[in-house]
């Protein structure tokens, strides 16, 4: 066991590095490199115009994602790091998945827009991440991520180029594969003996601050997500709006259902830093349709809603009774929202916001997404199970001193 | 009291859905739309430049103010997470009062542009929640968000359309509208039992390091917040770049005032955390003007020093003498250096930097900012202390566990 | 002792004020000026083009080196805080004497960009902090500062006036030049009754997490780092990718080697801290060439296993043999990868990736980087020496206490 990992993530590493002297060139457009200086400029410009979107969408997959999975008392260190490791070698795996599939020809030129498609890729896994916290070991992951970037690109190029469904936001191809892939895979290792639950599975006061950080990035930065891979212009503009709103009343209706399912009205961090974010996940779909403000309120106070319901009914009923434990709750973050969300694309679909897609192909996306997901996570799952990937013991799940060297004193001490 | 914020937090949401419904589109040029696409672009691109602007100033709303007020030790929950409630609300309300008191049509078009303003108008009420920290329940912060929002609207409006006044960073407007506005209704609902200090009103050595995640990235992006709605171009520049210089200076002389002032020559955190940010405070209201670059060095020294005073002697006495306890010392952050800044203004008025603005305007500006602040927080104090709003117990002030569910144990226990 | 600080503080501030009077204007292109108000405006939103990557260096000084300095468990404040200090007094050093250095006119113009080489002065000096953290009084720091900033200017006038060499992304004048001027400077300081360690120079659980911060920041906008002074377009594009690739191979790369060296397998979080920005670091010198994407991702990997192996072995052979104690591991993570990323530099020019520039005036480029930090780093540390700057005792070192009002409960005591 000693060797596995390093021994295998080297030789991923050196495969990447085949791969990409083989296949991936820098952008440039033939046409252009003719043209005058200026014209060539403007053309970068263009593409340069996408960067801070990039960032943004950046430091949601980095810190947001990140520490969002650090609210675990002792498995801080490997939210955040395993975090970072998945998502660096997702982006590489990425690139080469969706240019091999999207490409006609024998080499693809990779631009700002390739990065923001990588990132995005990558949030896929981690959301299957989340649901698995706590519980994998090191190779397990890295195995998990090469496998589902291939199942998510091959989804995508269904969604994108043969169903030609709209999902600009992502909540189908990403949250609700990422969530449902996530869940079977956790099915499929569901650990019998912490089905009463794990002493190490909960905060401390100050990871649940270390939380809000992940998760107020990701609220921050969701217009960006929505719109970062939308028509230039008109289009972003109205992603953005759209996500803005939607986040804003998926906090309030967030805070007031929180408060009004627990014990004495209190409000519970949980939902506060994993409800409030739905908002984004459900107008993802329809993010840049013309679906007017008020309709975005809407969306985001009724994936609040789901959320928290989610979160205190429907969590607990998977772990317990189906067999199916979800770490950081991404089904209800993650799969109810993305489910909301190719529903209402559909409902704006059929009421007319856009002549550009049809009921028939938005549907055919939404089962697509989760059908590839439940099975490709089948497989993945099967695949995770063989017993030669050193999975952690059951008293060893949610803690960093299995896999991290951890100091063990406290300050001033 | 069980049900009250979770029905009048749903009742709220839906209100503001139907307002919107009523009132708010996406904004469109109706000549622009007329025109070939490429110069449609052209012109949707000119508001998505603001864009990034736009986000430097949601993250200080909510990771910068939110993390800010994270400093108590045991209302880092509250601080964090009922910051954000108050701005996500606060930004709907912003919209439409601003909307509502801008617009001569029947219904009003929101952009890029709106939405820092919606932005903006948040920080006030976040200022003031910076003076009542700890001591207010949820349902009270809900009815000041709502009711100083619209006195904000009225006052922006004043200066702005009435007394075209210059205040392109909010030195008056926000700032020291803010503060006073809190400071007041501080004033209202002074608890007589705790002014001899509460032994919960304290920090340790995480929250003061969470505390400085706010701080910085108020810090950093405070050029933004200063050029945000500054004319494109040139004005936008001299913004950025005044404000980049006196926040600098600023710092330097927190830490040699904050030495000056402590006993053995120490620093204080307090003053680190706050009176470095008085520089973007206080250079505010002519941060768009040629007032050179060395005057902006003038300004942020000058607001340092004053700030640091205001931590170690003004904010105490407020709380000891005049009834009027400032838990996170908004007077000495907000409220002194937003008077600078007016004045500062003044003075580059009367020395001819701009002839666009006059003396008088710019004082009546000052004047309408502070009046309309205690005006408008002696009404709202007076609201909020009507008992039915659930406010907690002197012993239950600074304390998380009141309003959250909080975990008991510590990492590696 | 007692006024030493504030009172230069304040001294310097002073001096700062009259030398931008005398020298310091606002950007402004006597051309432009006459013509239209359309072309105006183009030329400065040019200039605010470079503005969203100026945020982004921004957060990597003041976020970044911040938090990734408050690893220790004691020395938080003094990581974060005096980090803040450095760089808002290097930035206004920087802006003087890069200017006096670069210009023939008598005043001198600042815009966006040179706001941008400000703050890169100032990553100098933070990286050389880094070697000293914990050991230095803040009289010491002040005056390091200024004495580091005028040689950093003198280098890199000679780099790029004299020798013409390529470092867009400055391998060599900035993480080179701070990696040996502040080892230098550690050797002279170097404390013999601390060669066998000191029991406050180790982390804690949640100090670890704080550090994370840093790191991420600095590694998700290291991109923005190496492509903020490229030329706009092409160029800023091609740092762009690079840096995303190199820093991505990287991370597996320092994950890999961090198992395979520390025992039972484990990963060292100072290795995911730090070793996985050497990526960044190390294609710093030819980020802007077409060095092709594969060869970024090459670049990485060797930056990461060096940068690991430099930690584990080098940082400690150091400190106990040659007398350089390096606090925060400089060396390894900014030393070595600096003069990997000039070797990078010249081998890739020496194969003819760009024209314009030569393998003769690289190696000289790399040269004078290491030489003037060197010889630079004698003088000021024996200018530091001098027992009136009141550096600490042995005992004091690590710790916020002597120079902080640090709060002694903890939260829920």
């Amino acid at each position: 066991m000693r060797f596995k990992f390093p021994l295998l993530a080297i030789a991923v590493e050196v495969a990447i590095i085949v791969l990409f002297a083989l296949y991936v060139e820098y952008e440039m457009d033939p046409d252009l490199s003719q043209q005058t200086n200026r014209t060539n400029s403007t053309a970068a410009d263009q593409s340069l115009q996408l960067y801070p979107l990039f960032q943004d969408v950046h430091v949601m997959v980095f810190i947001g994602f990140g520490f969002l999975m650090t609210f675990l008392k002792n498995y801080g260190f490997g939210g955040v790091s395993f975090n970072l490791f998945i998502a660096a070698l997702g982006l590489q795996c990425g690139i080469m998945a969706q240019g091999l599939l999207h490409n006609r020809e024998q080499k693809f030129h990779i631009g700002i827009k390739d990065m923001i498609n990588a990132d995005f890729s990558t949030v896929t896994v981690l959301i299957s991440f989340g649901a698995l916290l706590g519980k994998t070991s090191p190779v397990q992951m890295l195995i998990m991520t090469i496998l589902e970037i291939i199942v998510f690109a091959v989804n995508e190029y269904l969604v994108v180029e043969i169903f030609k469904a709209s999902d600009v936001g992502a909540s189908m191809t990403i949250h609700a594969f990422g969530a449902y892939f996530g869940l079977t895979v956790a099915g499929i290792l569901y650990r019998r003996g912490l089905r009463k639950g794990h002493e190490k599975e909960e905060s401390v006061y100050h990871s649940d601050l270390f939380a809000m950080i992940g998760s107020l990035y990701l609220w921050m930065f969701w217009p960006s997500f929505n719109s970062a891979i939308a028509e230039p212009g008109e289009k972003q503009y109205t992603a953005i709006l759209n996500t803005y709103l939607s986040l804003a009343a998926c906090v309030l209706m967030t805070y007031a259902i929180s408060s009004l399912l627990e014990k004495e009205g209190k409000f519970n961090m949980v939902h506060i830093q994993n409800a409030t974010l739905a908002g984004g996940v459900a107008v993802g779909t329809c993010a840049d349709m013309e679906i007017q403000p008020y309709a975005s309120l809407i969306i985001g106070s009724v994936a609040g809603l789901v959320s928290v319901f989610g979160f205190k009914f429907l969590t607990p009923f998977f772990a317990t009774k189906l067999g199916i434990h979800d770490t950081c709750g991404v089904q209800s973050l993650h799969g109810l929202p993305g489910v909301v969300g190719g529903l209402a694309g559909i409902v704006a679909v059929a009421m007319g916001v856009t002549d550009r897609f049809t009921v028939s192909s938005q549907a055919k996306a939404l089962g697509s997404s989760i059908g590839t997901a439940v099975g490709g996570g089948l497989v993945t799952g099967l695949i995770l199970r063989i017993p030669i990937w050193g999975q952690s013991s059951d008293l060893d799940c949610y803690d960093d001193s299995v896999y991290w060297e951890v100091p063990e004193k406290k300050e001033y001490d």
